[in-house]
Parts: structure tokens; C-alpha cells; sequence
């Protein structure tokens, strides 16, 4: 069960409602940020006096909530979650388009995608400048200086910024120069990492594990919106499954309309991790705005045949540009625009 | 490897060829039908000497297939295959709709479901007459009986028929009143019903197997086309995965382009399986048209919670109707008709 | 709910209360074979006056069942099921061992095995003459050649034959020459093939699916129990998972104490298919004895390395011997016998 | 490529190896703690004058290595690895039993299982003092003061501690109590968290991930490694598949013979996560000591019914102890002691 309070209430109003809460042997959890105010009861303590809980000074409302996840489900919040990242809003009928390098390599190689990018109409930009990779014995990403040649090419293109943050202890720093902080499917249960990105208040891109359930992926995205912190976008960049042999990975197009359904947060598709093929990205991508979704993140790169790492995905400057021509006409197919 | 014989190759000049391979070593397979008559090489024979084969009265082509599968793969045959299912043509421009009921129940739950997809926009009618069930105690079909039915409705609205057939006893009694004959998923290892559809010589809807691989498949097509019958749809309905919580399968859009690529044979999307949950089957059957699909396939029923079998993903008749609107308005965004 | 009858029930007793069930709107299915007389009532009738179908005369119990499967259950059968296959028991505490070649190939080759298995403690020969291979254009078995080359082997050693059945058409024909009917992994929903060998009244290996989840394979179980046939092994032998690139399967090690727990048919290890690497079948066979497995079934060869199919996971003579010396210190490590 | 120096190769020859190397256009990578002192080569140098770098002093061995993991293959170590965990030997004929609760909840609690498990022949003490939860609001551990408990339960018993950390910043803390740190399956592609264990040179269970394939186990553990430390257990605890009706994962027993075959790092096997069901962990906890691994770590609890976490996995102290006796039989079954 979750309390929910005015945006007026006062901290004198909250702690008598947690002390009626705790006195019938609950534990209570806060969380307040730049959402609601809200007390979630947890535990097993005596059903409470719903009527006298209701008149309390300050209380908005009570929730009795069954699923696992509370704050992040349609059940809390019904109205669709918009997300505002500069100019862009993310969760709305304008599709967002986030494309750019996987990895950050020059500031070469990332000035000519990020122009390149912008004029073709996409309306983020992203690139790795930690990596998480399988070996250790991989490019590990350009650290901060990365970061700096994302701020560069943020104040040449007005792009707003994508990035992966890999730690707890990097949740500060990278802050400082993104709009949005992406978790990686490989984190996306690590929950230190999880309270910081809620900490900080800031937009998050979070991308579904490889082999994590919805439930799990909501739950992840619980652990941030605990802290306040509503600006979640959930990500779906396909999971694994027992076919391998012609695909990197299994893009569960399912998880777009279940997810909007379950939760009021936008869904972003990633059709270059989904499909792990230069030339089969475009389909994916088409068929994500098809099923639903509020924007994509798509890899491309000048040169996709000397990236440093996940060439085979990206797409080349024409071949995005050829995309986003596509993508807009699909966009108007379903009602939507890009 | 495959030798290609001309149309006009005489009896004599094939023997001849077969002749020369088996006195090489090779076993040799003909695959003789309404397509090119092909001779197989199988076994550790001795090389060619192919300037020699490629001399031999009737033979057109010789071709090295390393993949496991050759007669429907794209490097045999570069164009898409198109099947004529009496006034229907499947894999042209225009996607086919294929409608109707999980299972044929009643006279008039079959004619009225048939009127209403028929004047929707549908261009065949499916139906099962024989039904694989988990449950030996669950309702196994009407049977013959409900083949009578589905052919009265086809005479009433000229909607060529899709039924499944489960076992090679029933193909010849099937074949008498269906236009395609459909192999469910659990059955398409089932070797000697493929070989009885190749020998039927009469289109083919091949579902995918529940956690079969494309590569699966495709081999599993590979036994009908042996024997000279081209005539087969492949079907993609969801495989297996770890997440069955919200989803009765994981629809594997990402197998449309890559069935595409890999065959020439057409690709048929079954988003009712695909999801099994009524109020998410359009986005689904949306977003497979946007990634490439030659048509679809969906469950309707006039009642779907009094539906013997799959309620719970049949759409509604003015549902279907609906969808055929919103599936005319995606078919022109990726430039086909529907 | 089902009804059991006692063993002396008359016919006049059983039609009676069918009579009484489907006057309360029950559909009513009567299995009758060599283990008991069971009458299970389907569809949504009305709840019977229990205390009066009770009292009925033939009656001797009657039982709620809520699992789907319902004669495969250990609610409805408390005791584990043994078979007796000539003069192996299999369910005991003595485990059977069936060893052999994946397919008959030639007389020297199985006539060696047969021997070689036999004075290694083998209690079955396994071989195949009819093999469901992926591809067409495999090595399909010698047939009936095969079978007659299984009897001969078995008059030579005294071994019972396993050996799988394809097709319902071809049931009557291996029941004549084999003792235990197999249903192959590809097969297990093949479902007139699991009706033809109910009927068929002979002892069946059904093999797991390759992702049949425990409750789809019982359901498959039930399928041939419904048909009076209480003769069945239950066999794990791998699923598909994820992970394919040291491993042909996952071997599901944890099937074996479910099904002992869900079930009372005895439940069979294949190894070889399990893990698939001939080096590593031996750990593999004796963590399933330890697991609780009632027998193991173990492809054997002369000289793997020329095997046409499964060559790489089949043990060679003196490696099986050697194995079963080792399962007989394992069999007693956990209170059975080898 | 690694390079391999002398143990009394010195800093000057170690540099000049390193120069070679980087002169011929190769990253390198210095591997150097309680192991052996390895040079890695990355990225795409000339080819190396093997005979050359051979001559040149301090230089061991050179060896091509074409797996993706290094320093944990076979290749590099043939030899089993073993650790020494004060008194226990890790990797050795004598089995290793972990024991203890999921979550320390209590110092009664903690106490009466730690003597209770040393009693019964445990070699080693877990618990967890901070837990990884799919929902922010389940209890979350003890923290440091579960480490206190932890560390008086070794006092009073001798049994050395093994305690799951969860973030790069706790390793300090937890490192000063913990004598096995414990890398649960949520964090095993937590590369910051892998980095700051391998940093600390002590002792470190690593538990595959969920959907980790055997590759990304050991690329994980190579993060570990190349900081000098190959104190490194693999932990097989199950994974997920499609079938979760009647089991939490499924245990991959193939897991254990390959990975002792792929590495030589010790194996140990968690059968309480790996089935998920009480009476079901004693038949895998004994197959998984016959298929090989070097130990075992078995939630137990006092009473496990009111357990925080996992109580329907934990076995009570005794069916622990009743395990034990079954353990040390089989043990002995396969040549080890326990």
C-alpha cells in the first residue's frame, strides 16, 4: 500500500502519517523528489484504518497496489509520463530519435556524426565514453575526456546528450556533462548504481538486461523512482534467447505495447542492439514505431568498418539519414510525428 | 552441391547425369515437381570435374550450397517465390490477411465470423477442423465435419481456405477441401507429414516451431520442397523464452527480415500467437508489417470468451474491422497494399 | 475429477455411472488398458453428489485433480510405476542401463555393440532404423532392415530392444520386432503418434521436447496413459537454452527429482544427447543416478569417429565399459543397484 | 598473445619485453600479483619474432592464445588451481561445504547455524550482510553490523567467512571481515565491481549470471585475474530458461565438466538457488558433487519458514546435517573426501 500526499504537505504532516503507519507495525519508506510525495508501507504490519488515514492532514490520497512494483506501474500514475531533456520531450506524440556512436573515438569521428546526425533529423545524440566490456582486454572508452567531446558536440549541434555511466562512484562526474545517464543492460540490476542515477535527479535511459523478465525491468526502475527521481525511460534492446546463429540478439517487439500498458514511462527501442545487423536495423526500427514506441537509439558512425567497437550494428551517415526519411513516414502512419 | 537441369532436359539426360555423380561416389536426390528439377549431391563422392557436368546435354547450372538448407534459400532461387492460392497471390506487393476462428465450432459461428472478415478486407479464411491440444481432454476439433463447413463458407464468400492438418494419414482427405494446408508448430519436425505436404502438391503454411531456430525451419521446409512443391508460406508465431509472465510467446519480429534475406520463399506473421493477448494483437500485427511481413494471419471469433480454444487473443469481429483500417493506412507507409 | 473403478467392475457398473455423469452435463472420457479403469469427466458440468457416485456399485474412489495431467500424477498413482520389459524391471531399485549405437548402421556394427554392452552390464540395446534427421538430405535409418538386424541382436544377447517410431503408420510394424516403442524429442506432441502407441499397449520411452516445459511432457505422457497404456519412461535429455557453444543442450538435471515428485513413471537420463561431448557423457550419466534417475540410456559405437549420426557424443566400447563400472560404485552410493 | 616471465624477471626486463612489444605496434596489458607476471598483447601489432622475444631474458614462455579468456584457460595453467582460505584448501580431493543463511538476520539466528553447520562437517560459514533484492522495499541486509556477526560466528567456530559484496565501494569494508568475497549473479558483468576485487587479492567467489553463457563466466573472472589475483572459485547456480512452473532456475550440471575442461579454476555448486525448492536441493547438491565440482554452498537455516529471504530454498539444520552423511557417501563414490 502507498500514501500519497499533497504537494503542499507539510514535513510535520508527513511524519504524523508514518507515525500512524509505523504504530500499526509498518515500515514506511519516503520518497520524495521531483514527483509526488509519497510514503510506501512495507512488511506486515495491522491493516490500517483506511477512512482515518484518508482525513488526515496533507493525505492526497491512498493506493492499494498488488503488483511488485508500485511507483513506476499505470496503477499509480495512469497519465503518460513525459520527460523533458532541454528542448526535447521525451513521451510525447513527437518520436525522439537518439543516434550516434557506440563508442566515442575522436573528436573527428564524433563532430562529423553529430552534425551529420542533427541535420538528418535526429534530436539526441549518444556515445559511449565508458564501456562495459566482456574482456577485460577491450577498448575501455575515452573516460572523461569522452564526456568533453559529448559537451563539444552538444554546444556546436544543440543536441542533447545520451551517455553510459558504469558506476556509483562515475554518477557525479558524468552528470556533469549529460542530459541523460544510461545504465547498460549488463547493470541493470546493480542496484548501488541504481539509488545514485535516482539521486542525482536527472533523466535515465534504462535499458532492459539481457535476459531480464518486464517485471524485472520495472522493479529496476522502482529502485529509481524511489528516490523521487521519475524521469525514466525504459529501453528494449532485445534478449537472449536459444537462436544465435543469424542474430545477436532476440528484439522482444512484445515488450513495447506490454510495457506501455503496465507503466506510465516512455519506451525507447534499440534496434541496432536488437538485431546486431547493419542492414536489418531498418526494419526493427520501422517496426518499434509500429508497435508503439516513443523513440529510438540508434548506432551510426562514419565509417562503421573501423569502429572500435559494434561496427557490424551501426549505421553509415547516408544510411541514417535514408532511415529517418523512412521513419517519418512510418510516424505518420500511426499517428504520430518525428 | 545441386545440378540444375533445363526444363526441357529429357528423362534420358538426367539419368545420364545422376549416372555420372553416383559413379563418383555420391548418393544423388531428384527433386522433381511444380519447380526446377533439381539433383541433389549428398555423401563423401569423389569432385566433380564440373566443366564436364556443365557439358552435359540438359544440365543448366551447377551450384556449390554450403548452408544446410538449398532449395529455399535466396542463393538458389534470387527472386521471391509467389504462390497463387486460387484468386490470391501470396508474396506480391499486396499483403494477404488470412481470418477466422482458432477452431471451426458451429455453422454459425464459421459463417458469420467468414462474412464479417471477408467484408473487413480479409483475403482467406482460416480455421482448425483437426486441433493439436496439450490436453488429451480437451476439445481435438470437429474434423471432417468442420471441413465441410469451411469449404460452404468459402463457397458463400470466395475466400480460399487455411486448415491444419496433423498427421500424414489425414493430408489426402485435408487436400480435398483446403487451398493451404497448415503444419502446426508442434508438428513441424514432424518428418513424414512434411513429406506428405511436399508429395500433396498444394501450398503450405509452415509455423515455426516453439523454440525452433530459423535454420529449423528452414529445414523443415527444405523436406517439402524436395519434393518439387515450392508452394510453402513460412510462419513466424513467437518462439519460447524465459518471460511468460505478461506473454504467451515472444514474438521474434527480427526473424521477418531475416527469413526474408535468407529465403525466397514468403513470410507470414501470426501476432495472435505472437502475443496471445487480445488488446495488444494490433500493434503487433502492425509492427510485423512494418518490418517486412508478406501477410498475416489472425484469430477472430464473434465471441471470443465463449471461444472453445485461444479466446483470449481472438480479436472481436468490428476489432478485426478496425485493425484492417489501421493495417491499409502501414501497408501504404512501407510502400505495399493490402 | 475422475472416477475409479474397482478391477472387478462390470461393464453395466461403468456405463452407469458415465450415465450419471453426462446426465449432469460431463463429457466423459473412459481409459481402459492394462492398469486401471478410469473415467474422467471434461467440460463444465455440474458438481456431482459425491457421496452418491460414491456408493454406486464398481466405484472404489473418486478424486479431485486440479493439475492438468491427471493419470500421470502421483496424487493419482502413489506408487512408483515399474514396467517389465521381458525380464528387465525398470522402476526398481535396479537401475537399467540401455546402450547402443544413435543408428543401426550395418550387422558387424550392431552385433559388436550388442555383445560388447551386454558383458559390460548393458540391460537394453537402443538403435535406431528409422532416425528423424533435421535435414532431408541426411541418413534416414536402414528401416525394417534395421529392425530385423535389433531382433537378431537381441536373440544373440537376450537384450531388449529400444527403438523409436516416427510415424502412427508405422507403429504396428515396429512393435513387432522392437520391447520398448521410443517417441523422439522432435515427436513428443506428435499427438496420433502418441495416441497410435497408447494403443499399441507396449512399454514407451517418451523423450523430453527440446523445450517442453515438465507439465507439457506429462501432458504428453497422458496422452498415451489415457489409452489404458501405463507403460511409459518418462526421458530427459537436454533443453534449448541460451548458452550453445560448449554444449549441444543444457542437460536439466533438476527434471529428474520433479518428475520422480510429480509423477510415478519411472524417469530415464540420456546424457549423450544431454551434453552432447562424448568425454563429458560419463560425469553426466552419474549425476543423474545420483539425481535419482531409474535408468540411462547411452549411445555406444564401435568407432565413433565413422558413425554417420551422432558421432561425437557416442562412447566407444571399452569408455562405455569402463562407465558402467563407475555407475555401478555410483548406483550404490544412493541405495541402488546396477 | 601473453608473454610469461620468470618469477625473477626484473622490473628492467619486464620493461624492455613490454617495449619490444609496444615498438611492433601492440598494446600490452601487465598482469602481476600473487600469480605469475604475464604480458598480454592487444590490438592489431606485427606479428612478434617469437625466437627473439624468447631469447630475451626474464622471458618464461610465449603462447598463443585464441580463446577470448586468458589467464583463467586451461591453456595458460593446465594445473587445478586450489585456495587457501585459512585452514580450507579450495580445489582439492576434499570437498568444500559452504553453509549458513541467506541474510544474517540476527546474531541467535547467525550463531545456533554457524555451530550447527560445523558440527554437521561444513567447511566454511556464508550469510549475507548486504543483499541484492529485485524490489527496493525487501530488507536489504544487515550491513556492516551482519558483518560483525559474521565475523564472531568465525571466532567462535573456526569456519572461515564468505559474504557477498555489492559495490566497488564497500570492497574495503567488506574485505576486512570477509575471508571469500562473493560476487552475486546480478553484479558478475559489474566490471568496476570485478576490478575492485580482483584489486584486493583475497579470495572470490563468482557467481554466473543468470543467462551468462560459460564464455562470459570466464570473461568475467579474466577481469579478476589480470589484476594479479586468481584466487577465483566459478560459482554454477542455474540459470533461466523457459520452464519456471515447477522450479526457480534450472541447474546447468553440464556447467560443471566443462568448466573444470575450459579452466582451471575450482567449480563450486549452488543447489539451493539451482532448484529453489527444499526437498529437491539434497538429489542435486549429490549429482553435482558426482559430476564433479570441488564444493557446494547450501542455504540453511533454523527455521526456514520465517526466514527473511530464500526460506523455501533453505534446508533446516537437520536436513543439513542429514545431508552431509549422504554427501560424504558420494564423495567417496567418486575418489574425494569431504
Amino acid at each position: 500500500m502507498i500514501i500519497i500526499m499533497d504537494a503542499e504537505a507539510t514535513p510535520f504532516q508527513i511524519d504524523n502519517v508514518i507515525a500512524e503507519a509505523e504504530s500499526n507495525g509498518w515500515q514506511t519508506h519516503l520518497s520524495q523528489g521531483s514527483g509526488d510525495t509519497v510514503i510506501g508501507l512495507q512488511g506486515n504490519g495491522q491493516p490500517l484504518d483506511l477512512f482515518k488515514v484518508g482525513q488526515m492532514p496533507g493525505v492526497r490520497e491512498t493506493m492499494a497496489i498488488t503488483q511488485q512494483f508500485k511507483l513506476v506501474s499505470r496503477t499509480f500514475s495512469p497519465k503518460n509520463t513525459t520527460i523533458k531533456v532541454r528542448d526535447v520531450v521525451v513521451g510525447s506524440d513527437k518520436l525522439v530519435v537518439m543516434a550516434g556512436p557506440c563508442s566515442v573515438e575522436s573528436r573527428e569521428q564524433l563532430l562529423e556524426t553529430a552534425h551529420a546526425v542533427k541535420q538528418a533529423g535526429a534530436t539526441m545524440l549518444r556515445g559511449g565514453a565508458y564501456k562495459p566490456r566482456s574482456s577485460p582486454y577491450s577498448f575501455q572508452g575515452l573516460g572523461e575526456a569522452g564526456l568533453k567531446l559529448l559537451a563539444e558536440a552538444r554546444e556546436m549541434t544543440g543536441l542533447p546528450i545520451v551517455t553510459e555511466v558504469m558506476s556509483p562512484t562515475k554518477v557525479a562526474l558524468v552528470a556533469v556533462y549529460a542530459d541523460v545517464l544510461q545504465i547498460g543492460a549488463r547493470n541493470m540490476q546493480n542496484y548501488d548504481l541504481l539509488n545514485a542515477v535516482g539521486q542525482a535527479q536527472k533523466p535515465v535511459l534504462l535499458k532492459r538486461g539481457m535476459s531480464a523478465t518486464l517485471e524485472d525491468l520495472l522493479m529496476a526502475a522502482e529502485y529509481i523512482l524511489q528516490h523521487g527521481n521519475t524521469q525514466v525511460m525504459l529501453c528494449e534492446r532485445g534478449v537472449r534467447t536459444f537462436d544465435t546463429k543469424y542474430t545477436r540478439n532476440t528484439f522482444d517487439v512484445n515488450a513495447i505495447p506490454l510495457l506501455k500498458d503496465l507503466s506510465h514511462l516512455p519506451v525507447i527501442a534499440d534496434p541496432s542492439h536488437g538485431i546486431g545487423i547493419r542492414r536489418h536495423v531498418p526494419p526493427i526500427a520501422m517496426s518499434s514505431v509500429a508497435a508503439g514506441a516513443d523513440g529510438l537509439i540508434i548506432e551510426t558512425h562514419p565509417n562503421p568498418d573501423k569502429a572500435i567497437s559494434d561496427g557490424p550494428q551501426s549505421l553509415t551517415l547516408p544510411q541514417f539519414a535514408e532511415l529517418m526519411s523512412q521513419i517519418r513516414r512510418m510516424a505518420s502512419a500511426v499517428g504520430r510525428s518525428c
